[in-house]
């Protein structure tokens, strides 16, 4: 019988998820798109139905501990989704208690973001860290923040929307509301506007005029500054000097040891890695100049997912440390001569 | 015999110092001028003879358990204080080496927002807070936050420069070398400035145009204020908008429950409370609206000395707890029984 977490991770597009054991091993895993179903419950059904499809065909004898959730605007204390800027659903949606329900086992939430830096501390790249920071780039920018050696929850349980300082006041419209917002500027869509914004500005040849907006992804547009297009080269630019400003300005504020980047933009590798280096290097206080490390995400495509199991498996070590540090070991053996 | 902490707030202009017991009482007190001494071991000197005079003039028997030190840029880890922008002495200053060397007592040194921050959480307005952040007010602007219960310090422990958060790329030039740092636009010297650009951009008549820059402060500048002079109100509008920006921002990564203000220019009150609590609100994500407390601090003038002797008297509780739950009550119980 194998013990196994499952993690999930949901995305403004895809919920994906996996059955992971403590060792970090994945034994069953999955996917469905995120908002097909404008009902809230039947989306939970078809992932449920998905996550059992998925043990079934491993055909193994399986023992599931706890399922973890990184959510948009997850919430730990409550177990809810509350009012997700990318999400089809709004007001609060109490997820924890409706797989709970159907699976009979403890479900914990948090955010995506502070997931993937779970899982980034448990399974990747910061297990030796008690100080630093997971930026994950899709549809939003989310932040997942370690400090003290701890998660920042803060107050009510939602701390680090880095995606949501505002960096030009009076800026690109976001999908909080508000104008100027950091994920309008550096996320996947932020590429996309970039691009746009560009073509209108300037008049050279551009592989990228070819495609409508609601075609282009980010992808497209490293494969095309990768091949040397100006305007794909000048939007990575940008992108990262928006990113690498915001950054400083975040180390200011919690000091990081080191800034992990996650997620589909992050695969640009030197595309956008170069200018946040640079700027953020430029614009850093001369206490914290050379001393936080950038660095791409140790977990590749599965960090969401990891870092979601990550709160079970987190959770079941603080347990088993807890109960045994309640009877000090020398109180164990004088036991142990009585009897 | 009284036992105190020795409480220590260096500031850019004064250093003041208490000795204080665990109940929040001042035994004694005194200040001398920061910056006369050349010489960072005179300095010392005057300040040691100093707190020496005070205890003695106030005729009790004390016993001094140990010395808390607020002071800017100092590291709690090390001891020191690091390349503070506002002080003349520059590098490393092995302060706390320093004074134990002379006081033969524990010597703690912190930032003096930290320490602020500390003092608010063990004798101020926070006592049942465990995500709050203090905004020192004083020639320049620093903070103290706590995050999860405990003093957010970061990587080396240089965690909370919201002072040198940069709110304006390319604007007003900063001591720490760079430009448009947010404590450039909101601190005494932030407001000399803002009423200086002001004084040249307008034609009204102010109070404000007989005073020569360096006789200005901020005391003067809300008098004027007060008795409703056009160019010093709209300096209070200024310098609140872009504290309220500033704070909308940061709530966006720590989440707080409230932000206290604390120093010189929070003692202008509405003036200056007002427009930072409108800016903030019309600026905060959804998640924080109406649900973050602006509060002045409740430690009135007293909070560094307050704070940086709440670092000793914190670490004497801590220890007692522990010393206590080392050994469980029944096994205590047990032993009495077995003797």
């Amino acid at each position: 019988m194998t013990e196994l977490a499952i993690g999930i991770d949901i995305g403004g597009t895809n919920t994906v998820f996996a059955c992971i054991d403590s060792l970090g091993n994945i034994v069953a895993e999955g996917s469905i798109p995120t908002q097909t179903r404008e009902d809230f419950e039947d989306y939970i059904e078809d992932l449920i139905a998905a996550i059992r499809t998925s043990i079934d065909q491993s055909k193994q004898e399986v023992k599931i501990v706890g399922v973890g959730l990184g959510a948009p605007n997850g919430s730990y204390r409550a177990g809810t989704i509350e009012n997700a800027a990318n999400l089809r659903w709004k007001g609060s949606l109490p997820i924890a208690q409706l797989i709970a329900e159907k699976l009979n086992v403890p479900v914990k939430v948090t955010n995506d973001a502070n997931a993937a830096a779970l899982g980034e501390r448990i399974f990747g790249g910061a297990k030796e860290m008690s100080d630093f920071m997971v930026i994950t780039l899709g549809t939003g920018l989310g932040s997942g923040i370690v400090v003290n050696g701890d998660l920042l929850y803060g107050y009510e349980g939602f701390a680090g929307e880095v995606g949501h300082v505002i960096v030009r006041p009076g800026g690109r419209e976001c999908a909080c509301g508000r104008k100027g917002c950091l994920e309008t500027y550096v996320s996947a869509t932020g590429v996309k506007r970039t691009v746009y914004k560009l073509l209108a500005k300037h008049l050279g040849d551009s592989t990228l005029r070819d495609i409508p907006f609601n075609d282009l992804n980010a992808k497209m547009v490293a494969d095309a500054a990768n091949k040397g297009d100006l305007v794909a080269l000048e939007t990575f630019k940008y992108t990262g000097k928006m990113l690498g400003e915001a950054l400083s300005n975040v180390a200011s504020v919690t000091a990081p040891e080191a800034i992990f980047l996650f997620g589909g933009l992050a695969k640009a590798g030197d595309l956008l890695f170069e200018p946040v280096q640079k700027v953020m290097e430029e614009n850093l206080l001369f206490l914290y100049k050379d001393k936080i490390k950038l660095l791409p995400s140790q977990l590749g495509d599965n960090a969401g997912v990891f870092g979601a199991a990550a709160i079970i498996w987190n959770d079941e070590k603080i347990t088993s440390t807890l109960e045994k540090d309640l009877i000090p070991k020398q109180i164990l053996t004088k036991t142990h001569g009585n009897d």
